[in-house]
């Protein structure tokens, strides 16, 4: 998989992609991620990459130009699954998206910056609009890192054991079943004794209660889903 | 505003926090943001933090020792407002969250990691578990990004721009209109003509039914909050 991120701050990428499963991912070459400056494709020599919010009114707002610019340059080269754009009024990322997402070929995302981008650009090159949740940022950067990671962990081999992505929360509609490891007592407390029996039926069906309890106690919606 | 993270991935947040709007805030001196490595308290001289699951299965579990160690260390040098683990199986992260934790002097962040951490520091420690989407994210970390970004840009004096913030989407569940700016003709696209027109009251009523429109089609739900 190809993913090209358009940004004007790719620095702030810098290490959520240098660790972590996205670095193994990318050593292992199942996934090259490239991203581009948004400056280098500026209006003048001032690396103008925004402009006054038409109507009045606080903020900046990106230009169509630069974007255009690095799109079309972009998609002379290949063909791309989808043209992402990371927005608060995007539609909300969910696990199935994910799931989606990572079986493209080229994936474009373009983060989003002050203002948000000149509506033109969304008309015209945009094929996805996706949020990360209902909550401002400062910018799509940790958008578009959120994004890769979700996607990037469920390419084959990317992930030690293939199980451990299958036993997540959301990949069944449950949140996951709580956890213990050693010490089996700390501070008085005691792994619940089911987990230490060896019986794996009773610990598997044990678990999936624990997991149904605890959606039905916090998240209601996904049971309905 | 002082926020501890722990984590056993400190370098990869190091960018995120370098760069853009958090950074401004830390040279302000608005915000001080401390990364604590979570293998400094580690149970062994092989730095181990992590076991085998209870019960059996894929994955490995944070232990509660080391976590303890450092909460208990950060515990004795001041009080928390709240004690955060970013979990998937949290609260769902909303914008009137990230505005109350805006309000804390102290914020501690526990980041899981591999198939997340032992359940008894969840009853022993933490106050709120928060979950940034419904999706599934390598380890805690770009969920606490996601969260400092949210909070830190809500102090006072962070933004340049008061008004910036208030305009933002969601913070009156409403996704922002649209925007637009120059030029005002790109590849046969005008913007909008009211936006030209300087008639300040009538833009701004044309961005409100905008507003409304944009969330009527895409985020009904927002609209029965």
């Amino acid at each position: 998989m190809r993913i090209d991120i358009v940004t004007c701050q790719p620095e702030l990428l810098e290490s959520p992609f240098a660790y972590s499963i996205v670095k193994r991912a990318q050593e292992k070459g199942l996934v090259a991620i490239h991203l581009h400056q948004l400056r280098d494709f500026a209006i003048n020599k001032h690396g103008q990459i925004d402009d006054y919010v038409f109507g009045g009114g606080a903020g900046m707002v990106l230009r169509v130009e630069p974007i255009a610019a690095c799109f079309d340059a972009l998609l002379a080269q290949r063909t791309y699954d989808a043209v992402i754009y990371m927005t608060p009024d995007g539609q909300t990322l969910r696990q199935p998206h994910a799931n989606r997402f990572s079986m493209a070929e080229n994936l474009l995302i373009l983060c989003g910056h002050y203002k948000g981008i000149d509506e033109r650009i969304r008309q015209a090159y945009i094929t996805h609009e996706i949020s990360i949740g209902d909550y401002v940022l400062s910018g799509g950067e940790l958008g578009a890192a959120v994004l890769v990671d979700t996607v990037v962990r469920l390419l084959p081999g990317v992930l030690g054991n293939e199980e451990s992505a299958l036993s997540d929360s959301f990949q069944d509609n449950l949140l996951a079943p709580p956890v213990y490891t050693r010490p089996a007592e700390w501070r008085g407390q005691a792994v619940p004794e089911i987990l230490l029996s060896g019986n794996t039926p009773k610990i598997e069906a044990w678990r999936h209660d624990q997991a149904v309890e605890r959606t039905r106690l916090r998240r209601p919606d996904l049971l309905d889903g």
